[in-house]
């Protein structure tokens, strides 16, 4: 009722998010100096961390990353390739980040809605769609041992775009009005606000008084 | 029938601490230089982390974190504050740290005592009640990139005070005499012993004869 | 059915696996000079870790770490005879390092078998028991703020190992086959596979064209 998109179409669309998910697990795997295993195991928690969180917190067991065989063999191939090509792949980068870009909108958009279609409130929902959204990046860094960049003032504006498309969603949701071209629209303008973000390096700010104070890291 | 108070009392308890281990999650964003959202990101996961953490143990989906609006709203509120006036708060670190004193005391309690409510055994209650208590604080440090301070050597004691009022709490369980003043009792020694612990500077041994040995970090 | 031993021997063998698993946390705590809370609180996350992981996947809550006393009460034996024993300790570090490679062969046949009796797939059943099998580790090095040494291309093979042992398993869950002697097998066949490992210093390859790369850490 809530599906954007016809079953089929969606599956293809979360497998091309997990994918691009998976590539920026695998780089960053490969900058670390990880072995191969390390980088399809950066691949997969980047790729599934999120939803695997979401599908834990609204009690989805076993989540959607174990039982669908596709999620799970999607970041492998992802791996493959970035420990082939990584030169490659890093060149271009750019692709990656529209890529990485479109799976925010796609997976703020869908967790936002399977989280209420098990049952959370609104604000819970967009919460969960964003957790879902960023989820997989926090964990991956975290296991790469950095800070993670959602949370660093000097990166471009990444929770912003997720949270304005997962705050579409439930306003719709909220009139009842949830349509596919609605649920499109959401993951496009959050595609294209990351875009921008990334085009004009819009950042957050800092605290108050803070830009001018001695510690930085 | 283990309410050590009356639902609304208990809630409002609840907030407090929320709002308090949300505060300390805040300022240690604001030190790392995050952005306006990592310092939200930090006061959410702070303040609801060892709650969510307790939820999915016992099995209790979706958990309050996600369905209470309270508990989602407080660490908002938590992070714009320390966000305009860090500073400020940050001069009152003091009774910032007897808030989380008091949050502490009340998570350990209620922790326990939601774990024994759900069927786990004393042992275990009093484990997953220090978790409770314990877990927001680890998983903030984790994501800033830091050793946990409750597994740091040079700290004041953190963890054995929430100890002490969980197992107050599982042997009153276990004698069937968890009245409210007996549960009432428990959080306040735990808070009292906190606080004598970060007055006189309490820390917990090393294991033998480290305290001579090299490599220090 | 899918059990190779009888329960009290699988029970035995899992509080072994478990014992030389928080030994290796409390180790690492030691080394990393945090107090005795620190030391046990590792013990236990080492410990315990990875089938607390799998557990919450499965939907088996309360994991077995909060139902079973002997697994809870295990790494707080381990940590105290770490505590009070820690230079001996690490001059046996060989006969733990074997313990431990004896942990990886059970608790990745332990891990998948369970994970198939709940119902995931074979591939997914494999994965979620190399996840038990590692999973303790990996939690462990992130909470003492480190790379996870899963994950380093400068040690020796220790998800390979485990992975075959799994494998092992679903190829005879898939004919039907598991019996307690292909179970034992598989566990015995990660055991030496590991063994060899460390024996003969066997590492993964990193990323073509990284050999001569920059940047080391």
């Amino acid at each position: 009722m809530y599906q954007f998109l016809s079953p089929s179409v969606q599956h293809t669309l979360d497998l091309i998010g997990i994918f691009v998910f998976a590539i920026s697990g695998a780089l960053l795997a490969v900058r670390k100096n990880f072995d191969v295993f390390g980088i399809a195991v950066l691949a997969e928690v980047t790729a599934l961390g999120g939803g695997l969180f979401r599908d834990l917190i609204i009690g989805a067991v076993p989540p959607a990353a174990f039982t669908d065989f596709g999620y799970f063999v999607t970041p492998l191939f992802a791996a493959l390739l970035v420990f082939f090509l990584h030169p490659h792949v890093e060149r271009i980068q750019t692709g990656v980040n529209v890529f990485d870009a479109a799976g925010l909108g796609l997976f703020c958009v869908a967790g936002t809605t399977k989280a209420y279609e098990y049952g959370l409130g609104l604000t819970q929902s967009a919460a969960l769609g964003l957790a879902t959204a960023v989820g997989g990046g926090v964990l991956r860094d975290v296991l790469a041992n950095e800070v993670p960049s959602l949370l660093r003032w000097d990166r471009d504006l990444y929770a912003v775009p997720a949270m304005v498309g997962a705050t579409m969603v439930v306003v719709c949701l909220h009139y009842d009005a949830l349509t596919p071209a609605a649920s499109a629209l959401a993951a496009v303008t959050a595609f294209v606000l990351r875009l921008l973000a990334m085009r004009y390096h819009w950042r957050a700010p800092r605290a108050w008084n803070r830009r001018s104070t001695v510690r930085e890291e």
